[in-house]
């Protein structure tokens, strides 16, 4: 058996390995159009930022190394042009030499990954950068070298952010332009705008809801134009507006596609040709949530579709269940990881989703260095099945995101939640993991034991006159930062001062994280009251709405606002 | 409604909380034998240590603010002495002037949770403490504060190894002793090796398989003298031998107890008695992996069941699903965490277990940090369902534990945890995350793609004329650590040396960790050879059997043996 693999980074590397494991036999061709094969991709920005130091650490598996390792015949600089499905062949062209021949195949993995999206608008190739292979990682690198003091970076998912810190680290003016009105589309805006917030701290110039429509090089600058009419310069730009399927050649040797240009696989990772399978950033694959079928241009899914393909080649029938989006980034200090679906993505597939809020502690607060996380899990209204979580932080951020996607995978709804047994000791978690507590308050709201409104709501909670905004914080802390119009009972004293409440009134509670002013609504709805609570506290209204970000940010009072 | 509640930490701080909660009427009274309720009883050891120097951190919630924030009646130094089932009330004594009274209850909350045990040959209380109380600490703690230089810790579970390092941090000298041939029982033997070597690094002197026949002070010293002879002596002892429920109000009212003494209560955490309910150290729950009862005197149990008892008193039928045991524990620098059967329990439970030992970095090698952590997973052979799991390592530990923990919850199989979506970028993990990897060489040993063997195998093998041991790391690899008698040939030069081995024995192949073995193994097979990974690799069988720690260390070779 001949097997020619397309491409030779996550997936394609991934395949070649297994297939080899499986078959010793088999003849395995690996064709890799840039010069490094099984290279660290996710990696590449830490490279530019000088946390990777090494150049040989990004391309810990050589050429040399996987040949050997594996007895496979590893082409770099070998570029497929063209596949020919009735003959069994791919044209692969020496990019060096330009020199073209064919190769015969029984099995083809095509894992050609995505590239980047450049738009009409960009002109310019000295200083306008894009980051996908380790050839780009080193031109950008010896263009920094030259000396570039500003920078601009088009787009705030995975690879803007981690460039953009990186560039930072490496003494950069950054400025980071974003279309939507948040960075990371896998959060939620209102956790997004905790990376925002985070991004000014660290200096980094975030230009968000601005519209590109002009990228150009002049001279020693690059020019931005927005929509707006502003403009923006810099030494440099970087464009990572994100990818798509670099999959001209599936199409051209007419393999069925689906959205976006991706290829539409089966199960086993096989294409509409049986002889052909895909994997990586170019296949659509079904979200493992919503059954529904999406692109997912991650690291985790391709390599895990790329032993599947092999599995499938070699006689095993595995089969790829889906991918939920499971991921993670560090930014400056702080970590963003999420799973699932978010409130977009839930409102799309028809989903009648609701979402808590918690500010938890990463481990017992009595042992040094807790820091609290922000945590959202969305939830199914009516059974109470987990959707999707993000959670914003500094330790054990992703922790809670892996066990979530674990749940989330189980199909586990709140009240399972609240039942995982999970490891404690004061160092690490505490006895009630934010995910067990994720759970209790999932089941307080479904089971009616509370209510609770949104940060959402709050401006026009701010103007009814049937609402009464109670805030049980200490006066203290109300002093700090407050709703407008909010009356301060602190929940110690509320039992006793019931009657300064109006009981035609909704009361709208809320403390600094969500908690007393959940307790504050046990006691207020025993006593015959409406009430809410709000989620998040006041410290998530003012996370999202306050630093003049947000209309808002006008009905919050108080020293810190 | 009057609901009294026996023991005011963990399970009882929490059932009242959640108590009040649920119902603003009802009189809540909470009876406490010592001077402090829901303190921080897993922060003691690190209180001895000076990691937690603030005495207020111990004991964040103080009687007065719990009795401010949720109306609960809490009564401290008061102790229940009988349980009067037929009139519904608690006799209760006030510790401090001896004064007798009785309490009517409409419901008990029975949260007495568990004592040290202390052997009768122990003498003396002056120099021999054990570790349980707020009251505990602050004795040790002024003892210390007198100059004692040396210790000896008896038992090496928990409290046993969390104290010795806080001791050793303070300056002591320590001697752990401890009855069995490793600490931490949670963990198989092979993987508390790793502790061991640990603990001997730090400077803890370990006293493995010391059964102690007598303890007692005398002068200034404490003289320990063990069942072979050996004696040590220190200037003071701490007793940390495991615990035993206190449940000896609850035998006296015959209430059911089992096994042990802990009281039987049903999924709704109520005892014998209808109006009874028991949580925490006391009970006997069930081990949701196995279905069996057991003890299981955790802190994140003990919260969970108090909630539970609440609810059910107020009409939510919330049900307790069982503990699986899932823990950590930070050592020095380590942290080594567990969930679920290990081979011990495993066996008992009569399942046919296999286990997989991993070596892993817990984020991707070529970003700064990454450290490797010993993973060992325990599945069913013949249905491939993940039993249990143990890791040590230093960062990302409990992480992966907490993931199968959820992963044994939802009975997943090793084809579920090749199949999770988790979380990775390079800071955090690697695009197969450690538990997906699990799962990969789960499904390789099931399905026959490989075989393997362990590290108990080796002395036979070694003197077995039927088998052939070929270690595939490089030659300095092999240089530094081997087993008497194995070939080298280096995984790369294997395809070419095949004439070299003799096919008429089993190979018994190794590399370092096992991963390099099991490419060879798929290279062998392939040209007919029978051949078997060994786990782990010469690494976990030196740290099993090295250093002199067991009569297999004579089959090791090597500079670095």
């Amino acid at each position: 058996m001949k097997i020619v693999i397309i491409g030779g980074v996550a997936g394609g590397a991934t395949a070649a390995a297994r297939l080899r494991r499986l078959n010793e036999e088999a003849q395995i061709v690996v064709l890799e159009r840039g010069g490094f094969v099984s290279y660290a991709n996710c990696g590449l920005p830490y490279y530019l930022g000088g946390v990777i130091s090494d150049r040989r650490k990004l391309t810990l598996q050589t050429p040399e190394s996987f040949r050997r390792r594996f007895n496979v015949d590893v082409r770099v600089h070998s570029e497929a042009v063209e596949i020919l499905r009735t003959q069994k062949q791919v044209r692969v062209r020496d990019v060096k030499t330009g020199r073209e021949y064919l190769e015969k195949y029984d099995k083809l993995v095509y894992s050609p990954g995505a590239r980047a999206i450049v738009p009409p608008f960009v002109e310019g190739k000295e200083r306008i950068f894009t980051l996908r292979t380790v050839e780009d990682t080193y031109r950008l690198d010896d263009f920094l070298n030259k000396g570039a003091r500003s920078v601009i970076v088009a787009g705030g998912g995975f690879i803007g952010l981690e460039t953009a810190e990186n560039l930072a680290r490496r003494g950069l003016s950054v400025t980071l332009v974003e279309l939507a009105d948040q960075v990371m589309a896998p959060l939620d805006y209102d956790m997004a705008c905790i990376l925002r917030d985070h991004l000014a701290e660290k200096g980094i110039r975030l230009l968000l809801s601005h519209k590109l429509t002009s990228l150009r090089e002049q001279g020693e600058k690059v020019f931005a134009q927005f929509e707006s009419g502003e403009r923006a310069e810099a030494d440099m730009a970087l464009l990572a507006l994100g990818v798509q399927p670099e999959t001209g050649l599936a199409a051209a040797a007419k393999l069925d596609l689906g959205a976006k240009g991706g290829v539409i696989v089966d199960e086993h990772m096989r294409t509409s040709d049986p002889d052909i399978y895909a994997v990586g950033d170019a296949v659509i694959v079904r979200n493992s949530v919503t059954g529904s079928t999406t692109l997912v241009p991650l690291a985790g899914p391709a390599n895990k579709q790329g032993r599947i393909a092999a599995d499938n080649i070699c006689g095993i029938p595995s089969v790829y269940r889906g991918a939920q989006g499971s991921s993670v980034l560090k930014l400056f200090d702080l970590t963003a990881a999420s799973t699932g679906l978010n409130e977009r993505t839930a409102a799309a597939a028809g989903l009648d989703a609701a979402s808590v809020i918690l500010f938890s502690p990463d481990h017992a607060t009595y042992y040094p260095g807790a820091k609290n996380m922000t945590l959202k899990v969305l939830y199914e209204k009516t059974d109470g099945r987990i959707l999707g979580a993000q959670a914003v932080g500094f330790a054990g951020v992703e922790k809670r995101i892996d066990v979530l996607a674990t749940a989330i995978r189980a199909r586990m709804t709140a009240r399972n939640l609240t039942e995982l047994d999970l490891c404690y000791a004061p160092p690490f978690s505490s006895a009630k993991d934010p995910v067990n507590m994720a759970g209790y308050v999932i089941e307080n709201v479904r089971t009616g034991i509370v209510k609770q409104h949104t940060w959402k709501e709050i401006p026009a909670l701010v103007q009814s006159a049937d609402a009464l905004l109670l805030d049980v914080q200490t006066p203290e802390e109300f002093a700090e930062a407050h709703i407008q119009g909010a009356v301060n009972i602190p929940v110690d004293e509320l039992r006793s001062r019931l009657g300064e409440l109006d009981k035609s009134k909704t009361v709208y509670v809320n403390c600094y994280s969500g908690l007393r002013s959940y307790i504050a609504c046990c006691i207020l709805a025993a006593h015959g009251f409406r009430c809410s609570n709000l989620a998040g506290g006041i410290r998530f209204y003012v996370t999202v709405c306050g630093g003049g970000y947000d209309a808002a940010s006008r009905y919050l009072c108080g020293q810190k606002i």
